[in-house]
């Protein structure tokens, strides 16, 4: 996660998609928009990886700015915002659902839940489905 | 990129994928191996990102440490060592392989690299295949 000048600029698509989405919290907040229907600031900084205010506004930012989340007012309270995911958000879905197969495939601690990566295994498509959906 | 302990605790699949792989760096060194070949250090410190000697004997001996990576003697040269993805590095063969889709649909710098993008159109199974070959 770096700013538009400071992208690697060797052309190489998977530098380009690290250096926009790749920052560890960004994936996260995109994660809680896809698979819990986050949506305002209060929703994410309640998050169970317990993301410090001052991160998360800086990632919601340059989410906003790199346009994988828009930013509005919440209609039901005009002083609130809500953040969706945009289409260029939305389509990281599928690297989502890879690193959710992956984890689940490696993650042995005790605590690891495997609910959502039984879902990927039986319903891979479904799945890749609702999180697309998350708005 | 995170040690062992202080990998977050929420069970979640995606941030364990993240604290393990996630790293921008990190995943640049596993597209090397998976992508151009690559296996010495020498090798890695040569790409078009240009890594700094501290962050990549950094990032490697994570890599090695969380198992995604193994470090061997060279065995035509005996006194360098060549690094390898072992299986849980391959597995993130479908990460690399949708993170070039994303890259390869909204990278529209001039210098954007077409070549690999239009592989995974043409051939994502195949490509996948080489990937995973890698070694």
């Amino acid at each position: 996660m770096v700013s538009e000048d400071k992208k690697r600029s060797s052309g190489c698509p998977i530098a380009f998609g690290l250096d926009t989405f790749g920052d560890r919290w960004s994936l996260l907040i995109i994660r809680d928009m896809m698979l819990s229907g986050k949506k305002t600031y209060g929703d994410f900084l309640d998050g169970e990886e317990a993301i410090s205010t001052n991160i998360l506004a800086d990632r919601l930012k340059y989410l906003e700015a790199e346009g994988i989340v828009a930013k509005s007012r919440d209609p039901e309270n005009r002083r609130s915002f809500i953040y969706s995911l945009t289409e260029k958000g939305r389509d990281l879905a599928p690297v989502v659902l890879e690193i959710i197969k992956w984890g689940g495939k490696y993650d042995h601690r005790p605590n690891a839940r495997k609910t959502v990566p039984e879902q990927v295994r039986h319903d891979g498509k479904g799945l890749e489905a609702k999180l697309r959906r998350s708005n």
